[in-house]
C-alpha cells in the first residue's frame, strides 16, 4: 500500500514551511524540508547553500550557463540537473519509509505515482509576505517586494522546467490556501482535517 | 460594513454549484446562481439561455463577431459586453442586500472592493467531471471530455477578457479544493468552517 504523504508547495514568505512543520507535529509525522538538502549534500558533496538555491530555483547563473552550453557539472550534465536527479532519489526514498510531510522541491510531482498524496499549495498576497520575510529574515539591499517577485519567478521557472506544469495552478493541488487571509493556524487545522478524512465515494460525488 | 459573501468559481462538472447551494443551506444564506441569469434576462429582455451562455463563456460566435467588428448589440456594444455590464449591476445589487453565496459569473472579481469575500475555487480531474456530467446532463454527440475541454477553455477566456487575470490561478482564491478527490460533502464542511472563522491577526501570521 502506498504511504499517505502531505506535500506542501508554497510561495516564498507565505509561511508554508511553518504550516508544514505544525501539520507534521499535530499528526505525529516527520517533516522533511532542510533534511532533504542535507541528504542531497551528503550524496553529492555539494554545499547545502548551493543545493538550497539550485534545488528549487532556476538561478540566473543556470540560465546563462544553459544558454552557452557551458557550466557542465558531474558526468557532463548541469549541476542543476544533477541536483534534480539526486533530489528525486532522496524524495522517493523518504516516501517509501512511511507517511510524512514534505515541503517544496516538486515533491508533489515526483511522488505523483508513488504515494497517496494530499497536495497542498500555500500562498499569500505581496504585502503580507513582505511583512513576514522582513520579520523572519531581516532587511537587505533589495525591497522585500523585489525579493519576493524574484523568488516567485525563479521558483515557477524551476517547476515548469522539470514538470512541464504551471506552478500555482489550482488544478494541481487538492487544496490551496491563502495563509495571509486565513491565518497560519487555520491552514494547519484545514490540512490536518483533510489528512484525517477518508473521501466518500459514489453517492456523494454524483448527488 | 461590507457584507460577508462567498463566491464560488468552479470548473464545469466539478460540483461547484451543488457545493455552493449546500454551503448556503448550512449557513442559512441565499445562494445566487440561476437567479442572476433571471434578473439579467428581466433587465435586458434577452433569453435566459443566451445569457447563461454569454454571461460566463466566450462563445465561438463572439470570437468571430469580435474579429469582424460586427454583431453589435444594444447601443453599439456587443451583446456579450452588454450582458457583462448588466450582470455587474445585478451582482453589485445582490451584494449590498446582505451576506450570501454567489456561484460563478466573475463575482470574485466584480465584488473585490465591495464585499468581505471568501473566494472559493472548485475543480476536479477530467475523469471525475466526465462521470458527473454524463450522470447529470446525459450523453450527447460529443464525448464528455471534449465538452469539458471546450467549456474550460471558453470560461477561462471569458474570465481573462474581463478581469485580465488567469482563471484557476490559486493566488486569486482564499481556498481552492479538488472536489473529485476530497468529495462534495468535505468541500462543504471546509467552506462552512472557513466562513465561520475569524482570522487571527499579528502573532499568528508572524510566528
Amino acid at each position: 500500500m502506498k504511504n499517505r504523504i502531505i506535500t506542501v508547495s508554497r510561495q516564498f514568505g507565505s509561511g508554508g514551511r511553518t504550516i508544514g512543520k505544525e501539520v507534521a507535529e499535530r499528526l505525529g509525522l516527520k517533516c522533511y524540508d532542510a533534511e532533504i538538502i542535507e541528504k542531497v549534500a551528503e550524496q553529492s558533496g555539494m554545499s547545502k547553500e548551493y543545493i538550497a538555491e539550485c534545488g528549487e530555483y532556476t538561478s540566473y547563473r543556470t540560465w546563462l550557463t544553459g544558454m552557452f552550453a557551458s557550466g557542465r557539472g558531474i558526468n557532463g550534465i548541469s549541476n542543476q540537473d544533477y541536483i534534480w536527479v539526486a533530489q528525486n532519489k532522496v524524495i522517493l526514498d523518504i516516501a517509501r519509509e512511511g507517511p510524512c510531510v514534505i515541503v517544496g522541491r516538486c515533491a508533489d510531482y515526483i511522488l505523483r505515482d508513488e504515494a497517496d498524496l494530499l497536495k497542498v499549495f500555500i500562498h499569500a498576497d505581496m504585502a503580507k509576505r513582505a511583512e513576514r520575510i522582513v520579520k523572519l529574515y531581516g532587511e537587505n539591499s533589495e525591497t522585500p517586494e523585489k525579493r519576493l517577485r524574484d523568488k516567485d519567478k525563479r521558483r515557477a521557472a524551476y517547476y515548469k522546467f522539470y514538470t512541464e506544469l504551471e506552478w500555482g495552478d489550482a488544478i494541481h493541488y487538492d487544496v490551496a490556501l491563502d495563509s495571509g487571509k486565513l491565518g497560519i493556524s487555520k491552514c494547519v487545522d484545514v490540512i490536518v482535517d483533510l489528512y484525517n478524512t477518508k473521501p466518500v465515494e459514489g453517492e456523494d460525488w454524483l448527488k
